[in-house]
Formats: C-alpha cells, structure tokens, sequence
C-alpha cells in the first residue's frame, strides 16, 4: 500500500505544529555569496554547481523542521539539462530527510501529453520522483484525469491552481459568469468531484489540493467552503506581502490548531539580508535558521491563535 | 536585429506553400519498431537512445519540407535528465536544418519564475533555445509580460491558449460571462494589445499567436475576428478528427493563399501503419514520406481552395 499523500501531509504538519512550505526558488542574483562561483550566469557551467552547492546546504537545515519543501522547477530549467539534474537530486535529498517534495511546475495538457507528465514526476518509477505537484486547470477536467490517476495509484498528491497570489490573478480568475460566480469558484466547484474521491482514510484531507493565494484571504474562505477537505497550498506570504494571519484564512480548527493547508515561503527564508551577505557558511547557517525559525514561530503563532 | 518570428515563420509557410506543423511526439508505445532498442520503459536508459535515433531520423526526413515542428516537452521530461538532452539534441538539429521549432511546453508563472521559462527556452543565450513556446493564460495577463519582453528583444514567438481541441476544453474556455462573452472569447480579447505590439515588418503578423483547436471551427472563426494579426497553432488536424477545410477555418487570403495559422499534425504522420511496422529504416522512410506528403497535399489544397 503506497502512502496517502493528503494523510502524510497533514500529520506531518500536525506533529510539527506549523505549516510552513519552503519554497525552493534558487533564484541565481540572490544566492548567498559563500556558494557563488564564476559568473552565476545560466549559461556558465558553474551556476549550476553553486544551485547545487546552496540548496544542499539548505534541504539539510529543513530536516525534521518542515513538513515539506517547493522546489520551482523553472529555475532548474533555466540551467538547461544540468539544472534538472540539480533538480532530481535536491528532491532525492528530500525525501532522504523525509522532507515531502512539492514541484510547483503548474503543468497542464491532455490526454497523452499528461500522461507524460504524470509519468515524469509521480508515478513510482518516475525519473525526478516528487510526492505533489501543481497543476494549471485552463484545459479541462479531462487534463486532469491522468493526474488524478497516477496520484491515486501512487499515493501522490495534486496542487490545481484556483486563485494566485499575483497582482494579474483577477484577469480571468475573478471574470464573473452569467451565473453569478467567479471563474475561479467554477474551478473550484468543479474539482470537489475529485477532491472527495481522494481524501485519506486517516485524517480525511484529500491528495487533490488548491492553490488559493494568502494575498486573497476572502477569496481562500470562499473556496473552502466549496471544497471542504481540499488541502490548500497558499502562496504569497511573506515576501508578496501577506500576512501570517492573512495566509490561514482558508484554515479549520483540528485537533492541534487550524489545519488544512501549507503556507509557503521562499525569499524571506532563503534570501534574508544576513544569508546573502555571510561571510562563511558557518554564519550563513546562523542567518538561514534564524529566517527559519522565524517563519515557522509566526505560522505556528497563527493557527494556534483561534484555539483555546 | 534579431529575425522577427512572425514575419520568418509566415514568410516560410508561403515559400513552401502548406502550413504544416510536424508534432514531435515521441509515444513511447507507438515508436516504430526498427527504432526500438531494450524495454521501451521511461526508466530503462535505452529508451532516450531508441527516442534520439527515431527523432534525428524524422527530423532529418522535415528539412526543406516543412517551416516549423513543434517537440512536446512532456515526452522529453517523462526520460528524466536524459530525455531533457535529447530535447536539447533535437531542437538544435531542427534549428541546423532550417526547421523552426516550436516547444510545446503550456508553460504559465509569474514574476521571476516566468523569466526563468523565457531564460530557459526564449532567450539568446538559453540553454535549450527554440524559436517559439506555448503559454497557459490562467495566471493573468503579467504572467506573460516576461515572456513577451524576452520575445520582442531576441526575436521569439509566443502562442497562447485560447481554445484548446480536447473534449473538456469547454469546461473552463466556453464558461459564459456575466457581459455575454466566452471566457476565451475575454482571453482572446486581453491579448489585442501585445499582439498588436508584436507585430511583424514584413508581413504584418505579430510574434504572439493563439492556440485554437481544429475541433471548434466556429469559435477558431470568432478569435480570427478578435485578433486579426495573430498566428494561430491549430491542434486536433487528422489524429483528433478535425477536417483540413476545419483546420484553416481561421485562415484569411495571403499572397499565396490562405494564411494565418500553422496546422500541427503529429500522430498521422509520425506513426501511421505502414510506418510503425517497417522492418527497416529504408521501409520506415518510405512509409514516413508518404505519410508527410500526404499531409502537405490536403493542406495545400486547403489553402488554395478558396483562392481563384
């Protein structure tokens, strides 16, 4: 029997008592300058090896702290063939440290196509083998079904964009329908189909989650109300500016705090002021867990704040 | 001066006269036999070889006959590392034959991680560069701003999704909005002003294209109408059921017929009968050519059907 993904997650989270995602965007101007080497530009070998050296430093700082960690693969494909490489390592790192590992690729296709896609990232013999990844619904539900399939089979997860956390999310998100609702509560509604039909015998959250942005709060209360057990991935917090208490809006009470999503951060863990200028990795430790620490005491702050 | 993508891929379309898109789909189960090597699996290291031989030996067969094919990523990611070279292999082997390529990738993000997707495939220096990808609205009309700056200074071309050919594609794309337009129809109109930026010197047809599938004739007519200038990609010719005379229903007249679009086949010619049980490469390239030629001469005679 493999794992339940929505199971894992959320008792994950519950024995850690926060929610926080981190976000994995190695972003090539901002990597700490104890691991830059040559030019850190995309097309110079080098680059890839400093990704490497500054992430494997970091997925060693996030065992038995996190939950779960978002590397963003376009920052690996800007490396070329090297960068995903880099990729299908970190991840295995991951899952070495029994971090759960969250692609954000925001994938989306159909029929055959998507079965590739599943088969590049969840199925159990998968070539960079992670345990969720985001999804783009513009194509349909049937884009969704092989995902849905291999998730099921593997014991894997799914993140389907719902509402973003950026300034243009309204465009077409937030277009009103002649029904009354947005098109992003039409996604919404659509999706609980296969929300139900994967929730976990354990804890009842479902392998098909939701992004819905922290910079949104009402919007995430409203999709929670059309799908109940939904799992939702919030980004926004932090350096988009949200707030903690913003970013768990979509959040239930559960038996340890509010639950029933991950709040992620990537830029005011990764990229303090005091990690991009240390000296030596020695200090870049002291800064990167301080940012740590930091965001995890405000999460944790904030589901536990509606308890008792 | 970067060349202008719109101006080169149209201006090649009316030299050979057809505007056939040769889909690059490696399925792994439909590869022809005398390419196969070991177990087929997307985890057997043998099956990226069999991919690269099958695909130089295309490719080779496309120069001088077609302006452009279109790799889908999908196939590439789902052989891990391995299958990301061979993509990069094939994309520069097109590009050496004077083939443009066109990455479907339906790649969608924001802010930086959508400058990474453009670094990683658009820019000039990209590690796997193309002369043009597929992008997913869904996020807003800033998650293109990279992609388009990054296209108008290295002289790249975006298409878009609007309508997509697959039976859901109305879950989401045909939702009718409160002011009685489609969302695609909103999706279509959002884009008039960076097709009309994008457009080209020479021909007047603008970088920035537009997906509309074979299968939905009608609504392909409608975003004709909102978007005079843009190229469209058309999915769904031949495999997926849609006629030539559908496939060319947003085509207006040109110089040499009609023009407007590329009509993207893969399936129909990469894996006909005759092909895919060849018992020698010498038999595959006659039964490969069949099948191209085929395609080429009921798409000629599409677009000169309604010319004289």
């Amino acid at each position: 029997m493999p794992q339940h993904f929505g199971d894992a997650l959320v008792t994950r989270v519950r024995d850690l008592g926060h929610p926080l995602c981190v976000g994995l965007d190695p972003l090539l101007d901002q990597i700490p300058a104890c691991f830059r080497e040559g030019s850190m530009k995309p097309s110079d070998p080098a680059t890839a090896t400093s990704v490497e050296a500054f992430l494997i430093a970091v997925v060693d700082r996030l065992a038995g702290r996190v939950a779960i960690a978002k590397p963003q693969i376009a920052f690996f494909e800007q490396l070329g063939p090297r960068g995903v490489q880099v990729l299908e390592r970190i991840c295995a790192r991951l899952r070495g440290h029994d971090v759960l590992v969250l692609l954000d690729a925001k994938r989306g296709d159909i029929g055959s196509t998507a079965e590739g896609y599943a088969q590049a990232y969840l199925a159990s013999d998968a070539p960079i083998a992670v345990d969720a990844i985001t999804l783009n619904p513009y194509l349909g539900l049937d884009s969704l079904g092989p995902f849905v399939k291999t998730a099921r089979g593997a014991g894997r997860g799914l993140f389907v964009l719902v509402r973003t956390s950026n300034p243009g999310s309204g465009d077409f998100q937030d277009q009103l329908l002649s029904d009354g609702r947005t098109l992003y509560e039409a996604v919404a509604a659509k999706l609980a189909p296969p929300c139900d039909e994967l929730r976990g015998p354990a804890t009842g959250w479902s392998s098909l989650g939701v992004v819905a942005g922290a910079t949104w709060p009402e919007q995430a209360a409203r999709i929670r109300g059309l799908l109940p057990s939904a799992v939702v991935l919030v980004p926004g917090y932090g350096a988009q500016g949200a707030s903690a208490a913003d970013a768990v809006r979509s959040f239930v009470p559960g038996p340890k705090g509010l639950e029933g999503g991950i709040v992620n951060s990537a830029r005011a863990i990764l990229y303090s002021e005091a990690a991009r200028h240390a000296s030596n990795r020695s200090d870049w430790q002291i800064a990167f867990d301080r940012a740590l620490d930091a965001a995890i005491a405000e999460l944790r702050g904030a589901v536990l704040s509606r308890l008792g």
